[in-house]
């Protein structure tokens, strides 16, 4: 009450903050803003448009007020169907998993020794999908079904280069939104799109690359895919099928007919609809194509000491070792939410998975059987489609009245879809909204949990699954709540999350997920709403959202907000494809070159390349900076053909480079657009906005600046934000055809946006100012403690870096043999998560602090690093051999402690190397350092045997 | 969905079931209820009464049910006071303490080298609380403010013993509710209370043992307690003082004015209102008297490595040396609930605590200003009294029209009472009920969170506090969310809980806390009730109540239920004042005798004495079980004093006695009553009710048998159910005067009260016998099992125990000398939790395994239990002495692993005793063994100094 929530997520209070401006030379946050940021495009006080804000709340207020939002939406009872299907979440999931910050604030698993919890959670995941779809090796998950389908898509095509043809078949009975999805994708691809109806199992003539199909479809029918696989084949090309997961526990899955990919959702396993996110989506193939996989996948190797030990495998992954010749920019995943889905799997396990398909399925058979001659397919699984010649508005609209949401096809049908959250009560309101008779039989049988026997029916019974699936003790062990508290517990307990320790990611802005942002996501108001559902039914949501486009447009300086990108990676697509929309439509197609500093994240290559843009590298000067000079050189080289440049404000090294604005100008002047990748924002807000100094464009990641958790790897939110000539361009609804969206829903991720709401809603206009002051005032802190030891690469031409800062150890490695990784590790023994490593600049370590940490962990951390590098040292001074070293050595667990010693240094150097009474609590590392090229040379992606589980 | 709860609450499923009944040559669990359960007194199938509970329902039906009881509870703003205040938990709080199961599914730390997380927090507590009343030593909290008062009543008694009057003085502006409590007490203890207004300062004539006083009193009142303190002294009585620790933070505390006793609640500090409880009553003592505190205290000592480690200090507490001498019974504390006003004054700090008392008190001036000559006392500080004659019913109405509870005093008073919860729009709506202008100056100030600026009223201010408080870095270093979230973790990963391991506590019924039970008790329309809203308010809670009354009656096979006692001693307590009351009634003043079998729990012993009973011990046979023949002898010795016999079924042995009918039947024949401790309720639920096979009142543990978490050490709930004829004497309303009650509020803890109601709902009368079965069946298992290595004391005449075993070290530690400490420690190096250690056999460990342990678990107990056994072995063997061995070195810490090691056995089979590649997840106990003695020696039980922080 008393204290502003601001003083709750900024670590310094006023004395700390003192002692740190004292320490960098600077006589307050005002001073510091002048020093740093460069005058050009400093907003004056007062005059950086922030006065839309509205003045800040405290957490219980702002918790009332999402309270109030939530209460204005209708949780409808879902039956749209369409890939969304409302889900019993099992409580101890909510509880234990989505709730818990030890699951939450984890980071991406880059850093596996101290990740082996949501690695082996994640391995679960893709052995959950390899099982039920009957493919060999499946990643660690996608970011929606629809964009899983688009990287089916170009993976087909990779992986099909023999085939020359640029021709994709897709399946009429598609997902609308996986159609407007492939669509917006394929076409800077230059991928051609052939629709045709292939539930018969014969392919219209011509050459296709690939063939991408559904089961079952849109419309609900379940056909044999075998004969068109076959046929698809025979004709060269490869195949891909979405299929539902839960209705792969009784039908012949796809791998089983010889399907090349296999893509979908796994939300219904437990992942609450959200008003269409986030959910992670899925991707799996045969054997052969795994090389070919996006995204992350999550494998098995060993430790140093020759234990099992998980990690992300062939972590060369697509747009890293092919960046502008990429044909995917995935970067984030839905980590939170595939382990929701994993652990969901794990708790019904098998038998009862199957028992939910089948009480789904059974349902959808008694509603089938009252509709009789309406039903318009034979074969369904959990949706039934109806005909009813001019009646279907007023049956939807009958249904609506009753508290039922039916989707309607068209005038004359209704689509209805049963999930595990539809009872009797439901099946029996529907069929009376359609005047049908309730048939007797599977009622008595319905009522007490076991409907659907297939006799009673004259629809065909689509169980004809023989082969076992979940059959892991991953999927048989954790049945009962004691057992599966006790594994979440068990698993978390393995990772450094945010709730153990800083997490000093360059460029991730691992700051406060505060627990009143956390809250509301997880109320039924926001969780449970279908992303199709009328507009009607979510009024608070949509102001949720209207309010939140409206107050990143002013802290951004844009004059339009999208939040339909699902992560950082899609918010840049987006954003280029707007670019590139924005030429063509002007006529300026030979516009289509994309620069970009030799400095960039290899998404942005990635992402131009998808938008249809070649990319030009721009150098960069010694200090870091772009080198104007090569900028203008390009420009002229390309002069004609400049659709835009790419950059980071402020940059990837760190800096506020201070040439921004005649940077954004030469490129103005030329025809050209520019792009501000907004990763570094949290350096900007309140501060200087990019749409004001000189950007077209930027994609926002609400999961660094605005709070978002990382969720261990995902969920992100990647907004994307245009200035008004842009506007037109930006993602549309992705039911509408014709339209451009690069999401299956219209809003992305909308359950989670109700955090970043809540912390802009709590700080305040003033609050968000100090919040990045106090992040760049932290950096620059750290950055002289640690300069005399490791000495910081760039810097402004202040001598002041920005919200983070690089490390430089090329020439120590050089010098002692010791590495970034040898620090890194070692960073865990000393009870911290590592700094980003390698990035942008091979050798070095990327530091970003954030405004949440307080003093004492910023100086707990610099000490660490201090005595690591005394330890560097002693390498050095040849104390230590290069070969042995407790940086070398690192990470140590407890269990190298008990058998022979027989390294250069002690025990409790290796274990506690402030000493066994410093205050810092120990968190052990699982295992040891772990060998990635073992793991890649013997690829296994799945759960390994029961015997290694044994004793 | 398809699972029900029962299975999820259930470890074994049937296969491991199956097993188990293998194991233990039972064909089935029908089987083994006939072969456990006196025929005599087993229930038929189908007669058990239990048909009059709801069918079993699904976890997310019971929620939805909650949902709709919670929604139908009217949240009001509360200004109605009198010891309840509406709070603003911390959401950090709410989502990492209160709903984290590692904090709420804890055991009471009596194995202190796995509980240092939380008795660091309660140290904390009662660093806080001496630091806010000025006193010297606190205990580790109290059920709550009334039965405070009464423990410092009793307590007054005891340290005056040089004082030979009986009577004590009490304020008359005290809280209703703790009158009614205290004249409750007074009366079986032959005290006698006079009342007086003691504002004044003066004291009536007479003698007294002590007085009580409170401030801020009921009307508001803040009066200077010094010259009644120093009149009190001078008189020879010793003064106790409830204190509002708000209040404290501005008024100098009654420490600082003399006293020698200080009591209250810390509800205010982040505990939410929750119709009443459960919160932390606090107790504490000048220096002198630290010895004679009731309830549990943290001390600090050392461990055998020297090592600062807190455990609970003087454990040799009131009821376990005095026993039947006793003047106290409490055993529970409020622990879960002490930790979260701890950890509120940590987040707030004394600036911000003084902040928020600052704010209140300038809201209730501001109150003051605007009421003007109505108001009767100048002097308060949350709660203001005013006169309106003959208005105050309209006045209370008309506030209720805007939502906003007040206290009708009488036809002339109403009472507002300030708390942190309470804004400007409040106090101009209450302004406006009176009619009254609404002052100008403060509001602009008001609004802006800077009220109550003294200048501007004409109301003294109260604030005159100059020591300092809360300046131990406890309380100064984790103000941000992020220190918080850490330190919370950091304390929660030192103890084990439920959600690492299993609880094996005999009698403690250490069974799942399921996430769909605990989801409702923070909601708000469960959470923020005052206890004393009119009954319109709290329709759905008032229906869980009944509910739940009705179904314990049905389960228990007793005739009416109060849910009043919130802890089993307070059960225990109320049951045996009805017994008391009864015969008192009926003429038979003499009979004031109680029986209690030598086996009884010490608490038995201690409210039998707080009734007023006489405590006559029955002596057991070899068997364990009561001896009849010495019942009768006692019987007959006793005849015309006999009150009751007190036993608990099946016994404290783990065995039910074959002869419980016959022991009924003697009793009553003798005119005796029969009270049976609903201790071991796991073992009769849906077998066997008390109420049916000769109980005359029982009370139960909802913490034990259904499934309200143990907190750490509470809360725990205690209902008393009774047979007819006993029914007008359960406790009553306390704020009746006149009225007999055991906890200040109606129905004592009554938030958590739908942890049970969920329980029951979802399990059933089908799953709750099954419970009951499991857990006799996974007994009876794991005696079989261990009985080889360690041998089963008591089984009943078919050879078999209940739902508890004891194990018999005895034989062992007189050959070896490893001791049952030895055992219990040397289990925490196995990752386990200790059983119950000598109780009720010295020198025996008493397991209880409870149905929610599945197979696997039960197995890793035993096989742990069994290793240790042969550890014993090698100790008998002379392999290791018996001064140095794993036993005895045990617990053993990973910083014991990095010195020098000159044990005879290993570090790795100190520590990984299973093996390094034991699948069991490794827990480091955080000190190795406490030495208690030293620590009592050495009493300190606040925070140590800052130095003891230092590296």
């Amino acid at each position: 009450m008393t204290r502003p929530f601001a003083d709750r997520h900024i670590g310094p209070d006023a004395d700390a903050l003192a002692h740190i401006l004292g320490a960098i030379e600077v006589a307050g946050l005002a001073e510091l803003a002048g020093r740093v940021v460069p005058a050009g495009i400093l907003d004056p006080a007062g005059e950086d448009g922030l006065d839309v804000l509205p003045p800040a709340a405290s957490e219980h207020e702002v918790l009332a007020e999402l309270a109030a939002l939530a209460h204005s939406n209708t949780v409808a009872t879902s039956m749209i169907g369409l890939g969304y299907y409302d889900t019993l979440t099992p409580p101890v999931l909510v509880r234990s998993l989505l709730e818990n910050p030890a699951w939450y604030t984890a980071y991406t698993p880059y850093q596996p020794e101290i990740s082996q919890g949501r690695l082996e959670a994640l391995l679960n995941f893709q052995t959950m999908v390899c099982d039920l779809t009957g493919m060999a090796v499946a990643n660690a998950s996608m970011l929606d079904e629809a964009t899983a389908a688009a990287e089916a898509m170009t993976l087909l095509r990779r992986a099909n280069r023999g085939n020359a043809s640029h021709r994709l078949l897709i399946d009429t009975d598609l997902f609308p939104q996986t159609r407007t999805v492939l669509y917006t994708r394929a076409e800077p691809l230059g991928i051609e799109i052939v629709e045709a109806d292939l539930s018969a199992g014969e392919l219209p003539a011509g050459e296709f690359f690939g063939v991408l199909s559904q089961t079952p479809g849109a419309s609900g029918r379940v056909a044999d895919r075998t004969a068109m696989i076959a046929a698809a084949h025979e004709r060269g090309a490869l195949v891909a099928v979405g299929a539902d997961l839960l209705a792969m526990t009784l039908i012949v899955p796809p791998g089983e007919q010889g399907a090349d990919v296999c893509y979908g959702t796994t939300q219904r396993f437990g992942v609450p609809l959200g008003f269409g996110g986030p959910h992670a989506g899925y991707l799996a193939v045969h054997a052969k194509h795994a090389r070919q996989l996006p995204g992350r996948l999550v494998g098995v190797s060993v430790d140093a000491d020759g234990n099992t030990a998980y990690r992300l495998a062939l972590q060369t992954r697509e747009q890293h070792i092919r960046r502008e010749k990429a044909t995917s920019n995935i970067c984030t995943a839905q980590v939170l939410l595939a382990v929701v889905a994993a652990m969901y799997a794990s708790y019904h396990g098998a038998d009862g998975l199957r028992a939910i398909a089948r009480r789904v399925h059974g349902h959808a058979q008694w509603l089938a059987a009252g509709l009789g001659g309406a039903v318009v397919h034979e074969s369904f699984f959990d949706t039934v489609l109806a005909r009813v010649p001019g009646g279907a508005e007023a049956v939807v609209a009958k249904a609506k009245g009753r508290g039922i949401n039916l989707r309607l096809v068209d005038a004359d049908h209704v689509a209805i879809a049963c999930d595990e959250a539809t009872t009797d009560v439901h099946v029996v309101a529907v069929l009376d909204c359609f005047g049908a008779e309730i048939p007797v039989g599977p009622e008595g049988a319905v009522a007490h949990g076991h409907p659907g026997d297939p006799g009673s029916h004259r629809r065909p019974h689509v169980e004809n699954r023989t082969s076992p699936f979940l059959t892991h003790p991953a999927f048989t062990r954790y049945h009962t709540e004691t057992a599966m508290l006790r594994y979440l517990r068990r698993l978390s307990d393995k990772d450094i999350a945010l709730d153990r320790s800083m997490i000093p990611l360059g460029s991730c802005t691992m700051k406060l997920n505060a627990a009143a942002e956390m809250e509301p996501i997880t109320w039924p108001g926001f969780a449970r709403l279908h992303p199709y559902a009328p507009v009607e039914d979510v009024p608070g949501l949509l102001r949720v959202i209207a309010d939140l486009e409206g107050w990143l447009a002013a802290i951004t300086g844009y004059d339009r907000v999208s939040l339909q990108p699902n992560a950082g990676s899609q918010g840049e697509y987006a954003g280029l494809l707007a670019i590139r929309r924005y030429h063509l439509d002007r006529g300026a197609a030979h516009r289509d070159t994309c620069l970009i500093p030799s400095s960039a994240h290899g998404t942005n290559a990635a992402s131009a390349a998808m938008a249809g843009l070649r990319v030009e590298v721009v150098r960069c000067r010694d200090n870091g900076d772009v080198d104007l000079d090569d900028l203008r050189a390009k420009i002229a080289d390309h002069a004609d053909r400049l659709a835009c440049i790419m950059i980071t404000y402020p940059s990837t090294h760190g800096v506020y480079e201070h040439e921004i604005a005649e940077l954004c100008a030469l490129v103005h002047d030329a025809g050209g657009q520019v792009y501000v990748d907004g990763a570094n924002l949290n350096a900007l807000v309140g501060l200087a906005r990019p749409g004001r100094f000189g950007g077209d464009v930027s994609h926002l990641n609400l999961h660094k600046t605005f709070c978002i958790p990382h969720g261990g790897g995902g969920p992100g939110v990647g907004p994307v934000a245009v200035r008004e000539h842009l506007a037109r361009y930006l993602p549309g609804d992705p039911l509408q055809a014709g339209s451009h969206a690069v999401s299956a829903a219209e809003y992305g991720s909308a359950s989670i946006l109700p955090i970043t709401w809540a912390y802009i809603r709590m700080m305040g206009a003033d609050g968000l100012r100090r919040a990045t002051l106090t992040a760049i005032a932290s950096a620059n802190y750290l950055a002289r403690r640690l300069d005399p030891y490791f000495p910081v690469l760039y810097t402004g031409e202040n001598g002041m870096v920005a919200h983070e800062c690089i490390l430089d150890l090329r020439e120590l490695t050089k010098r002692t043999g010791v590495t970034v990784d040898d620090v890194a590790k070692r960073l865990a023994d000393y009870g911290f998560h590592a700094p980003t490593m390698s990035f942008p600049v091979a050798g070095t370590l990327m530091v970003e602090p954030t405004e949440s940490e307080d003093l004492a962990e910023l100086d707990a951390f610099a000490d660490a690093m201090i005595a690591i590098k005394a330890e560097i040292d002693q390498v050095a001074a040849g104390v230590w051999p290069a070969g042995d070293n407790p940086l070398r050595g690192a990470p140590h667990t407890a269990q190298c402690l008990v058998g022979e010693w027989d390294h250069p240094y002690s025990r409790e150097l290796a274990v506690y190397p402030q000493g066994v009474h410093h205050p810092r609590a120990k968190v052990w590392p699982p295992v040891r350092r772990i060998d990635g090229a073992y793991g890649d040379r013997n690829l296994v992606c799945s759960c390994p045997p029961i015997e290694a589980y044994a004793d």
